[in-house]
């Protein structure tokens, strides 16, 4: 331990935690450490590349608040979230395939009926949006929570708006709502449109010097749970959209995109007399049984 | 690129930076991002463990401040920050050793002449430090810049107090001087003692977590400038200290420890009468001319 060099110093750091009794944390600071000194040494990170590393992590945490999580931007732009998300949602090929929860849920959104506007005032062309969700066996799951969120026509969510803006009309474009006694679900809300994710700090900075584009597809996140059954966390993504084929959290999948369909004004499905182009969107979930196929 | 799978994810991050034109940070990228997800899918990564590594990582970002950096602190506990000095200070084995740099460095410490006292009232038994700094074949080394600090009797470095104190006496037993015509340096300090790292934040949980101990043995920190070598960034260790075997950032090397002299009140090397037990370190430096067997 007095004469650790380049060769030994994994061994050593890995001797240091042999009376680590959580054998679960042991795992997995054994291959973190493990990685993380092989990545070092395959580039052979200079000191001032650490020194970079170090600064660059420190403005990742200070751009950091209870409104912005910078550290999930990074972990979705380097992939780890989408691997992380799949490799922990294997199910079979009839259900509702999982995406990135993202930095933009909100634990407390308002509940709302069947058939509600769950925009709230944000700005965005009116979108219906109606399914099901049912079970593996094709069973209806009522009384299934929906836990549902999006970004409005410039591309922000709510929780993006400074605090003035936000205290007048909080909770925009999310909401909470229950599937009827025949797993159906409808609602009222604005058209998902592509968005860049925040690029302002270093995660986009980051992207830029990767010569990549901080673009994410049109999309409308839901997280569902219903009783006895795997919870989904997934998008709806929009067919149609020019960054389908590079998101830039690598969260698309082509069996989560869905036609949003324009229509003239006139009549919507749930008969409310529209004098604007709105749009429809009609899409089912099956979800997992718990325990099963894992 | 729809389609991504938990097999394919790695592929399509890197085929996302193809476009960049900085070859080495595409380099440094495209390991980071294998090594990341061959982690994550070595231990099967969960989403609970994920989301627990975010908060983990906010915390460090959110103690972080322009007197504390959490980040360096776990880049030192993981052994990454002495694998890179390491890796970079490759040299012949006559030279000095280099070591972690650590958290406490501050730039625009005071100027001091030689025989001067660096202590500035930081709290600790009187220790006169003396020593050549020479170039790889015996040359002495005059003008070389020493840039000395260290922690007092309690274990904290100036920059750990609180702003109160530290405005009454900002850069406390740290200094700045220069070696004499001949190499020689020597100055007055206190005697370095064994301390832990700050362990107060979510650094300290986690060596707590891993049965680790959070103690540095006893040292003086050096960073020695000499024009047409290289620099030299390193400690000397307090011979007889109970952590050499175990610093909690692996930074230890046999060729730096050195024996702290313990003296009765009498007369100091400089001269001075001491009432009190006092100590002396003597200890030379070698540095490696610039460019020389890397």
């Amino acid at each position: 331990m007095r004469n650790i060099s380049e060769d030994t110093i994994t061994q050593a750091v890995l001797a240091a935690m042999s009376d680590c009794r959580n054998e679960r944390l042991r795992t997995v600071m054994t291959s973190l450490v493990q990685h993380l000194h092989s990545f070092a040494r395959e580039v052979r990170l200079t000191e001032s590349e650490w020194q970079y590393a170090i600064n660059f992590l420190t403005e990742v945490g200070h751009i950091t608040d209870d409104k912005r999580q910078e550290f999930i931007l990074l972990s979705d732009t380097l992939g780890l979230s989408m691997l992380t998300t799949t490799q922990n949602n294997r199910k079979p090929p009839e259900c509702t395939e999982a995406t990135v929860l993202g930095p933009f849920f909100v634990e407390g959104a308002p509940e709302y009926q069947n058939g509600e506007d769950i925009s709230n005032g944000a700005a965005g062309l009116p979108c219906f949006v109606s399914g099901h969700v049912r079970g593996l066996r094709g069973e209806p799951l009522p009384g299934a929570t929906i836990e549902v969120w999006q970004s409005d026509e410039d591309g922000y969510y709510d929780v993006q708006y400074a605090a003035p803006r936000q205290a007048e009309a909080e909770h925009r474009a999310r909401g909470r709502l229950r599937t009827l006694p025949d797993g159906r679900f409808h609602f009222r809300s604005i058209l998902a449109e592509a968005y860049p994710i925040p690029h302002d700090g270093p995660v986009g900075r980051m992207l830029d010097a990767l010569g990549r584009h901080p673009w994410r597809p049109a999309h409308l996140h839901f997280w569902i749970n219903a009783h006895g059954y795997e919870p989904l966390i997934t998008h709806v993504f929009r067919n149609g959209d020019q960054y389908l084929d590079s998101d830039a959290v690598f969260g698309v999948r082509s069996t989560l995109v869905a036609d949003w369909v324009e229509h003239p004004p006139g009549v919507a499905p749930d008969g409310t007399a529209m004098d604007t182009t709105f749009y429809t969107l009609d899409y089912d979930f099956v979800l997992n049984p718990d325990g099963h196929a894992r």
